[in-house]
């Protein structure tokens, strides 16, 4: 089956706005095992809308049309339709009702325009938008199946997922009770994943298991999608394959489905009932600003503390000022670390220093981390040399600090080495603790 | 004159990578009065890409193609070019040499594999690429002329200014020459400053000055776009243009052209030997993350002290834990900053305090926000009330922040009414201080 995206908007098209709408329809479309061939963008202008139509009507079997479905008059989306379908716009009068209901929900007279929403082809099917007023539909142009979505993302998100993914797995024959199940790591790459992941697929016969990854440095997700007659027949046939993926990555699965590594971190925080202090200097107040915002920190999180000169991180966490003085290593780490924790009355403290590479970029360019963890009994520590530019090494470092802390909070061990790593790490033998 | 684009490779159309190289060829094309009407996007795929440059070379007069000229199998561009320009591919010696010399200075071998990259169309025109070794080329398809350029931004952004916008201009009959100047602005909403600069455009008679503005919450950019016979011209037509555009905006211009307004803070605390400690709560380190890692920052940044628990930000400036039992408060912050500076060391320090709204995001949500400058000699303060998400309310308030900030190194008022802010603002009518 052919399947075409058809994005409107002179916004988009100018490039004022960066089109996101249509990331989010092609990689959800993949996640279930559709692929998107073609995609068009054109502004608000009825020649050029009306081209893009016909033509997608020629080459396609399903196009999914987003924006334009506004009741202003730059939105053109139902007008081209009909054009398009050779049908009459006509009123629809049960949209109408939904969106004066819509309205006297929230205490409001719908404004005379917002009428406009609700003219439809005539031969329309109605696409239902339970959070909004535009009103999707579709429609048969030439020889494709058109459906037209709303441009807010969550309007957008929720119809195609409800209304447009069922009606394209029923059209191109797929069994269509369908799972995405998604793992979360740091510290291996995707062709490394991959390889370790390998013969994966094969252990659910009928083909109905699909692997696949998407790349968001640092982090990496690995996305299992499994088809079904029903979830009773998904959840048997994914959970030998869960179990695997859990064993063969390991350590490495810092979270799973919707949670974040920063959610793990405070839960984890909050189940022992301890605090944190963060200390870093390249990393900008990248980690304290990744944790501190989440609903919770405030009770969690003590203090950020963020200084590039040495003697003024020494001063901050009520050490002498040279106690740096020589360099940036792991015993100055665990100094800063233990320091840190005392000064500030947390239970933990991370501390993420960086000593990075002078002048400019270069092949081998990057920087050398040491990081500490300290708590009352005992203070860890971690050296790593992380190559690439100066924004590739802040994010890098910022998601070690931070994955290192998780580990040690489960209990696992905080070195074991990563890809992105240079091999002058030295590796220390360390046993693998209780979870606390 | 219609002018198309077309974006090659799988990992765009599948959504892997989000599309910014269009956004950038749109944009630029937009400062220099151009307009793209259409947008296609394909895979690797010979068939599509072959349908794509026969259709866009119907509808158009000009087409920008971006990617697929690298030396692997799925680069498919050249290739496909030939075969709707329907010439051979021929082997284009004074690029293969260029290639040649391209590894040569970097002590390196050309691999076999690159050949391909100077396989051109017979009949095409080379576009040159002086940072990298996938050629651009020019072909006529259909009645359009087909612009082939590299999927790598920085040689993609290269080529389309050196190569392809003076082909354009050529070919449109504008003015050839042609200069953007832009002005970086906080506070003043799009369509506020749209009114405040009415009747701009008409400064100059012929026509040859458009005004734009790209809007990136929380800071405007307001685009002055100049057409002339050559850049005298331009600048005897843009310098009374520019002084009324400073005069009109006046106070909230805070940067133009490349300059940042992190730049622009450090720059002034250099000038004046001044050093800077921040201290943040629910903006959790954006400021300090804004600023540290710009050159030169360390020796000016003291510190940055974040915490969203009052006592905890009490002790971290050395008050008392219940130095801000009152609340968030003028003068709350007023006394962290006079603390922060005194602890710290610093000539300067800027606290941003924000009480931010109970309960879930609803239409009136958002957050009060007091902050305050000291130094050794004085401190100032303003009370401010945003609406909006959280993540808008943020920020917004890291802005304001260091905007104000800007006003204070640079003796203006601190206080002065922004769009963004709700009416409850006390308005303190403080003189203009000189410039330090």
């Amino acid at each position: 089956m052919r399947i075409e995206v058809i994005c409107t908007g002179d916004e988009v098209l100018t490039g004022k706005i960066v089109n996101t709408n249509f990331n989010h329809i092609t990689q959800r479309l993949e996640d279930v095992g559709l692929s998107v061939v073609w995609e068009t963008t054109v502004g608000d202008d009825r020649g050029n809308l009306l081209m893009a139509f016909q033509q997608a009507g020629q080459r396609a079997d399903a196009v999914i049309v987003n924006g334009g479905l506004g009741p202003t008059v730059d939105d053109l989306s139902q007008e081209i339709a009909a054009q398009a379908a050779g049908a009459e716009l006509a009123l629809n009068e049960s949209w109408l009702q939904t969106m004066e209901e819509f309205f006297r929900l929230r205490s409001r007279v719908m404004p005379p325009n917002n009428r406009k929403q609700a003219m439809l082809p005539a031969t329309a099917e109605v696409l239902d938008n339970p959070i909004g007023t535009a009103c999707g539909f579709a429609v048969t142009i030439g020889k494709a199946r058109f459906y037209f979505t709303p441009g807010v993302p969550r309007e957008l998100r929720r119809m195609l997922d409800e209304q447009i993914i069922p009606r394209l797995l029923a059209k191109s024959g797929l069994q269509t009770a369908i799972f995405l199940k998604r793992f979360h790591s740091y510290g291996l790459g995707e062709s490394h994943v991959d390889t370790m992941l390998d013969g994966l697929e094969a252990m659910v016969q009928d083909g109905s298991l699909k692997l696949g990854f998407r790349a968001h440095y640092p982090q990496l997700e690995t996305k299992l999608t499994v088809r079904g007659k029903d979830m009773t027949d998904i959840r048997a046939k994914l959970a030998p394959v869960e179990a695997e993926v859990r064993k063969r990555l390991g350590n490495f699965i810092l979270a799973e489905d919707d949670q974040t590594l920063e959610r793990v971190l405070l839960d984890a925080l909050a189940a022992s009932q301890s605090s944190l202090t963060l200390v870093e200097t390249f990393t900008s107040g990248q980690m304290v600003g990744r944790l501190l915002h989440q609903p919770g920190a405030a009770a969690l999180i003590r203090q950020g503390i963020v200084a590039l000169d040495h003697q003024q991180l020494c001063t901050a966490v009520g050490l002498a000022p040279n106690a740096l003085a020589a360099g940036i290593t792991r015993e100055g780490a665990e100094a800063i670390a233990r320091a840190a924790r005392q000064h500030t009355g947390a239970t933990h403290a991370l501390a993420v220093l960086i000593d990075l590479d002078q002048g400019s970029d270069r092949i081998d360019f990057g920087g050398t981390i040491c990081l500490a963890i300290a708590t009352a009994s005992e203070v860890v520590s971690r050296r790593s040399r992380l190559v690439g530019g100066r924004d590739w090494v802040r994010l890098g470092a910022a998601e070690l600090g931070l994955d290192c802390l998780r580990r040690y909070l489960h209990g696992l061990p905080v070195v074991e080495r990563i890809d992105f790593e240079k091999v002058e790490m030295q590796t220390v033998s360390e046993p693998a603790r209780p979870a606390k």
